[in-house]
């Protein structure tokens, strides 16, 4: 447990994604109200919205109004997605949030053709045009993303070997236009990770790019988000995606274990009592998690939220 | 990883602890098709009912006509849980229950003052008679328990060094009448394991007692169980208990997470696809969960019962 890090950071995911899959409208001002929560929780990075198509995305419609109601805190990015340049200059116009541009590409050729009806190899070829438009706008590049990177329900196992392939072509197409990849972001989309794959994958880049930053997005789809973030601990990764209350993508919302992302709670709680600093108060987040299962009204998956710290009741069995 | 075991036995509790906290009562009936179902999985173990006073557990007050109607399977293991004497003598009634004494003892004073009224020295002096009566029914005793191992919401942390010297006690006094433990139950009652804290408690066991197999109990109180599993696993432990679809011992039964035991089929599909043998089929088990959430009435907090198999789904590509 040597690579164990000392610290860890969180990007809070659980507003944008949880809020999304919502069939019913949730109104602008609960979800500022929840916003506004998670940025007094020590919480560094909360992404809030998300610029899309409200057609498609019904909860997403008033993204302009809720950044508008977000309630600044020094050192803490509030940030958004965007699938296209419009997104993009949709947010950028809010002059509101921490932008940062990012390098997307998909591990699955089935999954990128069924979502946007194009290949791998022409996703990499659009990455000089994205580099171009955030240049443009002078918005940094840091970091890239690759989807699906454990495995695709269209198109089945994606080995350690075709990741670290997508991201040196990635880190090569960066250095081409001028931009270094500080941070990969490598994202179990749909749930196909276990522990050891976690190990294998992180170890398989970590040994070809030494220097890169490695986050983990890891949907808990089967149960594994924790012993995921865990494995990932033991092999030094310090930075994570997650969700509030486990908010997030699953078509079986409100069914309890459906998940999206990695219960932000559950991970904090995890990294307090193995002694690995967050920034996070616990606390704080339970209550912000029993702020979204009002906000969406119903029951989301978080167990932290239900089982309480330990850390609190340490505190009461002392003053006992 | 040099320690992960190639194979490994699950102990299958969700019966006798998902029943019993279910204020309805459930039919005899619908309790015998789950544990028949159960039956035909490939688990070996399974502990169907508690012969426990039915005016605290009404769910227990069929235990008798619930294990007339088990289906016998070759090589399973139907077993049943009790408190005291007379709890035994009705188990051992039946004829069809497989036996097997055990010694159980508590890491809390508190814990145990609070449910049994005693102390654990108490505890611990009464071994002796339980020995005795197994003995006098030559039913085997082969292994011991440890319940709050990791901690107690009444008492706080409990430490390794604790653990062990309770361990090292329970064995002695085994010694003393005759009889050689083989296995040890290390047990999280409450839900304070973290999966360095099955490390360092596992480590600490078996670094004295190394020809002992150790067993992990894990309640998933608080979101860990998977990935206390996980470490077990690192550690090499090969035996754990678990539930069905996440049945199980939880004041919070019907929400979204909360927690009994780690969930049976969420752990088999870990060890599936880290290459570990179970001998379960994960496709019969997550009809049993999808089965368990029918006979009480509500969700259940598995994940994979809603996530899927993957070794369907890859099934199902190459088909295509």
């Amino acid at each position: 447990m040597s690579d164990m890090p000392k610290s860890i950071r969180i990007r809070e995911e659980g507003p944008r994604e949880g809020f999304q899959i919502e069939k019913n409208f949730i109104s602008t001002e609960r979800k500022i109200e929840f916003i506004n929560a998670l940025g007094k929780t020590g919480l560094h990075h909360i992404q809030t919205v998300s610029f899309v198509d409200p057609r498609r995305v019904p909860n997403s419609a008033d993204a302009e109004a809720v950044v508008a109601g977000i309630i600044p805190v020094p050192g803490v990015h509030f940030t958004a997605l965007w699938l296209n340049d419009k997104g993009f200059e949709r947010a950028l116009a809010t002059k509101k949030l921490h932008m940062e541009g990012g390098l997307n590409v998909s591990a699955s050729d089935a999954f990128l053709k069924r979502n946007q009806n194009r290949t791998v190899a022409e996703q990499l070829a659009s990455l000089p045009a994205s580099i171009a438009l955030y240049k443009k706008h002078n918005v940094p590049i840091e970091g890239g993303l690759i989807s699906a990177a454990f495995g695709c329900n269209f198109q089945g196992d994606v080995t350690p070997a075709r990741v670290v392939d997508l991201a040196t072509q990635m880190i090569d197409i960066g250095a081409g236009e001028g931009v270094t990849l500080k941070r990969l972001n490598l994202a179990d989309t749909m749930g196909w990770a276990t522990p050891m794959g976690v190990k294998r994958v992180v170890g398989a880049v970590r040994e070809k790019f030494p220097a890169l930053e490695l986050c983990l997005h890891l949907h808990d789809t089967r149960g594994m988000g924790v012993a995921n973030a865990f494995a990932g601990l033991e092999m030094g990764v310090s930075l994570y995606d997650a969700a509030c209350a486990g908010l997030g993508g699953c078509p079986f919302a409100g069914h309890a274990g459906a998940a999206g992302n990695v219960c932000t709670e559950d991970l904090v709680f995890m990294c307090d009592e193995m002694g690995i600093e967050t920034g996070v108060n616990l606390q704080a987040l339970i209550e912000c998690a029993a702020l979204a299962e009002d906000v969406v009204g119903h029951p989301l998956p978080g167990s932290v939220m239900r089982g309480g710290s330990l850390k609190r009741l340490r505190e009461k069995l002392q003053a006992a």
